[in-house]
């Protein structure tokens, strides 16, 4: 099974597959002694509910982490959102280190319908692979159970795993191979609409040689997994409008325009049932893979056919596996709301349909230009665009008026996967493991690592620790208690080890 | 403006326009002495919760109206719904009568959202004109204001105005001039599934010389109507599956079969934005219009520009106008429901998307029919068909996979109009009023006119009294009183002065 990693070393030079270094030994003695306070430390801060809808979860949140980072010798402080929530920065100067390492994880979660939970999302809860609740403190912690709750893997894991990481290498009487830099921020599940100017406005404070990103999951093989950039995203949500008050749809269906239909009708002319992105001239700016992207995503383990499995799918999108598929812009319908469903479904034509979508972003694509090739096609196929409510006078003047609320997106990164600043990520990520590192070159998911570039030029490189049946922005969200383990060792043998 | 009825006339032999006559005349004075008394009982009907989600509140109408028959005399009981709620029937003869004739309406209310009520769908409120509400006992009943609640218009106004109108010609010392019977059920909004089976199981109790059908609007001009029939319907809710846990869209994205964008693609295939129904052959075994009935639709005044002011529509769906684009078989949506809109939206890939439709059938068309047309496009499209909630195998093992959930339907009725009964009613219900009545040779909305066929083989027609914009099926159900005023003489008409 070592083939994959081998022809991939062949493109981009990637380390030999060794035994796990002798600070991987130290630190996985450590975590031992230590599990559970390192899951304590997950689950206090899986409590707190830090999300969009909770400035003050965020705020409580955000004060946590300032302080464990200056319980750790860390000089840490709170930057100012710039009108988002404040952003965790902390820093640690090693004597003699050469570079600097930028941490970056986000302590917010995605919003919850909690009535979707199995339990309250912010209530921390352990279970075993069969899903039963296990009163797990004081308890042999198995690999295999997994902590739920908001923000377990998405993206808090990466926090705790750091915060673990750190102790531990002190805790093996070595000190960190670079000077550390942590940014913590609390909107990135809202697309970051704040953090440039956040970023902007301390450059020299976080200033450094590499941004290493701590989000997403690994790989579905559950191998380990470097990262070298994410898609960019923009969401957008579109308000179709129908008959001013809703109608009874006997005496006036066929003749009063049906918005659920129209919206349907639109979704279906921007996406088909493959993913293929209808909308003209959508991909025409994408960025090509390069040879050693395409072999790197080729050298990944074959795992549709378990997820599948898992999944209870039947078919996927298109032919192109996985990883490929996601190395393409997505338009993603994330919600539709018309009329009713269910018990409550009257005959009757509904007032206006909502669809929400995300865009995902590959290189070469812009927000701007995504909204500008969406807006041309609604205006091709006869669409009035409005961006407020509109009042009896417009729905009037227009033959098919859309509303368009289009959120903050920022474009996608895939960065140089062959510079030596790469090599040396990988080869510390692999010494933490004796399983192979997976290279992707882009994680099909976002994070706003066009900003790091745009106001650093720093490589940014992605170490991701969650698994990826994390259940990640939806409910039930948890963390596989393995994954934890993994996470600590790579961001033990980043701090203790990297260096290039 | 009376050109449309003459030319209407030469086609079903309508009858000249004439003057109200002494009934109308005694009738509108008895109205305007117990105006309050007519609202207080129809209020008294809307405080009742008379839905299908609850059972006690449809046994309680059905005793109270059981009790309005009994005082006025006639021989009324509850008949068993042989499942569903009990059926309301009551008898009344008239010495020397030759005719007997059968009124029907519904005392069930559609389901209701009573968030979407600007006050509550079982507490009755009436409004001015201008949407004020006003206290109107002991004050004098301005025409134009409107009695909001689940049911004013659709169908206790029927009710309420029967009453009244039985009420009107008795105290004007005239004796009926038929046999009464009143045949009022509690599911029509549920598809009346039980009806057919109450009406077979009473043949000789409910024997009649005409079905008379109190239920749907007048015309959108304000003006009184009778109808010849109405279309038949038929629900479907579509549950459409993808991945078995909701996915970060952002790593599954483009890959995960996503059941939103299917559904919406879906609906597209069956119908277009201009109400258009795309499964091959559903059209097939419609009846063409005869040519008295397209001269009816022909004669009605045009409503169209008015209707779209008032709705706020820039355009109405097809070219064929309203009432000739309800005589076509009708696909509406009314719901769609995946994943979560507005603020609650996150970057996920549903497990499902509900689309909840209704078909409305027109003569020729059969529910069998229509759900086998239905089902051979499903399947021609790759859909598996399931009728109940699959499990992870029934998931995996499908492409396409649909949960199919079809309500009980019944056809549509469209009668003739060139009949002598027909005639008589037509000069019945314009002997109550100075407009010119109205011909519609079938009503856009249903009532399951096929039973009274199927069981007794007796005529049928209609004679609603609604106002158009009730909002029927909708929330802030209304009944503005001068229709009710224009219910009350059109039935006394009918109760004092149809003959045969």
């Amino acid at each position: 099974m070592r083939i994959w990693h081998t022809a991939l070393a062949l493109f981009i030079g990637g380390p030999a597959l060794a035994a796990p270094s002798a600070l991987a030994a130290d630190i996985a003695k450590w975590r031992d002694s230590h599990a559970e306070a390192v899951v304590t430390q997950l689950a206090d801060m899986i409590a707190i509910d830090s999300v969009a809808a909770s400035p003050a979860g965020l705020q409580r949140q955000a004060d946590m982490l300032v302080a464990a980072l200056a319980a750790r010798g860390f000089k840490a402080q709170l930057l100012d959102g710039k009108g988002g929530p404040p952003v965790v920065f902390g820093a640690l100067a090693t004597p003699g280190a050469r570079r600097t390492v930028v941490f970056y994880a986000h302590y917010d979660g995605q919003p919850v319908v909690a009535a979707q939970w199995a339990t309250p999302p912010f209530d921390p809860v352990m279970r075993d692979a069969a899903g039963k609740s296990v009163a797990w403190r004081g308890a042999k912690l198995d690999p295999e159970w997994r902590l739920y709750g908001r923000g377990a893997g998405d993206d808090k894991a990466a926090i705790a795993a750091f915060l673990a990481g750190f102790d531990a290498v002190r805790a093996s009487g070595r000190k960190p191979s670079v000077n550390i830099k942590v940014v913590w921020e609390g909107e990135e599940e809202a697309g970051s609409p704040h953090l440039e100017s956040v970023l902007a406005g301390n450059r020299a404070l976080l200033a450094g040689d590499l941004w290493l990103i701590g989000d997403g999951p690994v790989h579905q093989s559950r191998r380990p997994l470097v990262s070298f950039g994410a898609r960019g995203v923009m969401g957008l949500e579109m308000t179709i409008y129908g008959p001013g008050r809703a109608l009874h749809d006997g005496h006036y269906g066929n003749w009063a325009p049906n918005p659920a239909a129209m919206a349907a009708n639109l979704v279906a002319a921007m996406r088909d049932d493959d993913g293929n992105i209808l909308i003209p001239g959508f991909a025409d700016d994408v960025r090509p893979l390069s040879a050693a992207e395409a072999a790197a995503i080729a050298a990944l383990p074959p795992v549709e056919a378990e997820l599948k499995r898992s999944l209870a799918l039947g078919r996927s999108e298109g032919k192109d596996g996985l990883t490929l598929s996601t190395m393409r812009p997505a338009l993603n319908v994330r919600g539709l709301g018309a009329g009713q469903t269910g018990a409550a479904a009257a005959n009757a034509i509904p007032t206006q349909a909502v669809v929400s979508l995300d865009f995902r972003l590959v290189p070469g694509q812009t927000p701007v230009g995504v909204r500008r090739k969406v807006e041309t096609f609604l205006t091709a196929r006869g669409w009035t665009i409005t961006d407020r409510e509109p009042d009896s006078a417009a729905r009037a003047a227009s033959h098919r008026l859309v509303r368009l609320g289009w959120e903050m997106g920022y474009p996608a990164l895939r960065a140089d996967m062959t510079t030596p600043v790469a090599r040396a990520v990988i080869a510390a990520a692999q010494s933490a493991t004796a399983a192979p590192v997976g290279v992707l070159p882009m994680m099909g998911g976002s994070v706003p690592l066009h900003m790091f570039d745009t106001v650093f030029g720093a490589p940014i490189i992605g170490l991701p620790i969650a698994n990826h049946d994390n259940n990640q922005h939806a409910a039930n969200e948890n963390l596989r208690l393995q994954n934890l383990w993994d996470g600590i060792g790579a961001y033990a043998a980043i701090i203790g080890g990297l260096d290039w």
